[in-house]
């Protein structure tokens, strides 16, 4: 899937290349952040797409054929198309791991490269990290209410296009299923692939029994049934118990069923029982249609018999809120004459003023429960010191204070990208997902339900604080 | 962009092609339908996607590397394996051209073809036709909203993924927007890109005006400035107003400025008001941020100066409904044997009740006004007679008839692949365009409105609700 999507960007990162060409910025540094605002209704997100967003900065080269069509647009001028066709990504990356819960506000990948590259890799960085984080956070949502419990991703004809579909399918496994139906996700990433019949399966022999009785024969030990074609009590479970004990009779043991519409409550308990009586109680019920973290926490508490859930739609569409938001902000600007010029962007609603500097992420753990307490962002280079007891505040409410005295903290970013090279090798996805589930572990469930959950604290270092504030007060006095 | 997408497939397609592969079933013929139903909260669609579907379709190949993959599944026999080496569509394929505006339950897509080759081809199908139709459909609402305004389609960093943006950007052309920022979708659809600059353009520079001066000095006879960086009327307005005025000085004139953010109706108003008393009234005032259609209609209501619009994250996500929950359903099925089986899938919600047979669809039209009145859904070969009054009626409350006598009528589908090759040259987007134009101009206002939509009739001919009723009846005879 080595695609070239270096034109996967918004014309204005061109033009404006185009005019810090014009203008000598060449060898001017500048550092991005992208991360998500405050004001997202989101408690926190699992962060997915730093493997694609890293591909995708190593792969730009702009083609002959891209550059013909950039000049096909009479905006560029001959001495910056030429500039264009040596252009390669040769600055810094730093991210969090993907896998890692971030909350707002916090740098999920910082960009720190000469300005035309950094602003360069705007859009495609935002697309890609903005999409997987989206369905990763999504699918933790899911994972959470199913308690345990297998969820299998069954979106693909619902995504938006296929790169949804398929990355979507990374980011479901990456936040906490199990499998995906789509098969190409499987083959590129290695994720176990799911799926049975349909119920054209059924339509497609003159009766139920024969259609059962033919899937069971082509696949004696995988036999799970899609049981809701007709009449699912009196039709799907009955014809299915009928093929599970021929099935037995011939030697093989049965999977189970699959519900895909109707109360999904009701038919699983008396599915279960039905099944149980027949002498299948190892047989499992798998549920699908429409679900999403409410019906699925419904279900569960409504004591539903149901052992596997297959999520489509609303988990590889985020189907409630469909875009996160994040944006990516210029935070310092090195220029080429020399110094540090901390940026900061203002806005009457204070969600949306940026934080300045080259800044990392310090996570805060209790050591006693080995719990998540806090996040503090802070200038690069400040180290908290665990020896001393660490006081936070709150960035706007800033008597609201906390003091750790027994604790430890962690860097939450590493560098990725070097000089434009690989500085680490990437994790596998099965490392990546093991890693979410320990994030996961790591934070109280008050943090985690999805109804009211407890806002976890991210704040600024004193140093950070002071740093914003100076130029928020320089530019109001400026400009107003 | 040629890309192999043959496993961008659910498995269970392909566990059922093993399993009719077993059955012996490879020389039946299936027809299945790709639609909405009608329960989906939506007025009209936009059908789009065809091109990319039937690239799909032609396309598929199941490589070694595939070969070697599925057989890694310990699902599939080595005769099936083998069997897919040599899989290719053969079969025929009916569509309502892009740019048609369908209804639920319309067929959208027919696909006629052996029953492996039909079932196999569901998924992408539907990934591709949902994602587009859904993005062109709520880009005509916005389109219609802005009354005549150019919309600008600036989603790219929001889209779930490249796909996404890509193809969301094709749709949401092909619905009615005139431009993308998506650089990539120009190049591959010839779509018109725009865009100028960002905040981060203005935070580049020691100050607003000498950001917008370096802007104006590079694109002198381009030149939109982003005016709410800091203070859009105490500072960027009047900025833009010093650089338009040196522009116009050195015999340029300038295109207009951008607002995005703040209260846009306000700030639209005063920032006209500022330009035109400069004398710059054939400057134009872009909006962006977080637009809809509910958005512009409030604005356009409140009389904002706004020319023109860069619609992003609600657009390209279809935010409000972010999934068109097409489906694709077994319809007829023509045994090697034999005949001809109309199929029908049952459900206790009559809404899912599918329309039998290999079916076509026609639109009605008043012939004195040209005006699309009604869509008759019929069995493939019925031809309404023009010469002759037309009565249709309501599919569920059949007491609610029309009757047309001064009509014309035509066939909303075309044949696009007979025998798995191309049956027609397919349009250019242009051309596409330009038909979408016609079919929105050809429904009155009151089904295109987005509140409270008159409901645009869509009817069985009397032969296809025979059957469907003859069909219910037996079914429900054998299982109830």
């Amino acid at each position: 899937m080595a695609r070239n999507l270096t034109l996967l960007t918004d014309l204005y990162q061109l033009t404006m290349m185009s005019g810090y060409f014009k203008s000598g910025k060449t060898e001017d540094v500048a550092v991005f952040d992208l991360f998500f605002r405050r004001n997202n209704i989101i408690t926190y997100s699992v962060a997915a797409g730093l493997e694609q967003a890293v591909e995708y900065i190593r792969s730009i080269r702009f083609t002959e054929d891209d550059i013909a069509y950039l000049r096909s647009l009479h905006l560029f001028g001959e001495d910056f198309l030429e500039y264009l066709k040596g252009f390669r990504f040769t600055g810094d990356v730093y991210a969090v791991p993907e896998g890692t819960l971030v909350f707002p506000e916090e740098p999920i990948i910082t960009v720190k490269a000469p300005v035309l590259e950094a602003q360069f890799v705007e859009t495609a960085l935002l697309n890609i990290v903005n999409h997987q984080t989206l369905i990763a956070s999504k699918s933790a949502k899911i994972a959470y209410v199913a308690q345990g419990d297998s969820v299998m991703e069954f979106g693909l004809r619902r995504a938006q296009g296929p790169d949804a579909g398929v990355y979507g399918a990374r980011a479901a496994v990456i936040g906490g299923c199990t499998s995906t139906s789509n098969v190409l996700a499987g083959q590129l990433f290695g994720i176990p692939v799911a799926g049975t019949h349909a119920h054209s399966w059924v339509m497609n022999f003159p009766s139920e029994y024969e259609a059962f009785k033919a899937y069971a024969a082509v696949f004696p030990d995988a036999c799970m049934l899609l049981v809701d074609t007709y009449d699912t009590l009196r039709s799907g479970v009955p014809n299915a118990i009928r093929v599970f004990e021929e099935l037995r009779a011939e030697g093989h043991e049965p999977v189970g069923i699959r519900l895909d519409s109707g109360d999904l409550a009701y038919l699983s308990k008396r599915a279960r029982r039905m099944l149980d009586e027949a002498g299948f109680p190892n047989t499992v019920i798998c549920a699908s249609g429409d679900l999403d973290e409410y019906l699925i926490a419904s279900l569960k508490n409504q004591g539903a018999k149901i052992d596997l859930w297959g999520v489509g739609t609303k988990l590889i569409t985020s189907a409630d809120m469909p875009s996160l938001g994040g944006v990516y902000k210029l935070s310092c600007l090195y220029p080429a004459g020399g110094g540090e010029v901390p940026k900061i962007k203002l806005s009457d609603n204070s969600d949306k003023i940026t934080n300045p500097a080259f800044k990392d992420v310090w996570r805060i753990y209790d050591k006693k429960t080995g719990k998540a307490e806090a996040d503090l962002i802070v200038v690069r280079g400040e180290v908290p010191d665990e020896s001393k007891p660490l006081t936070i505040f709150h960035p706007k409410e800033t008597w609201k204070r906390t003091t750790f005295t027994d604790y430890t903290v962690r860097p939450l970013t590493v560098q990725v990208i070097r000089g434009g090279e690989l500085a680490m090798p990437l994790p596998s996805l099965a490392d990546i997902c093991a890693y979410a589930a320990r994030e996961k572990e790591s934070f109280w469930d008050e943090y985690k339900r999805n109804d009211n959950p407890h806002v976890y604290k991210v704040d600024l270092s004193q140093r950070l604080f002071d740093i914003k504030n100076q130029l928020i007060e320089s530019i109001r006095g400026s400009h107003g």
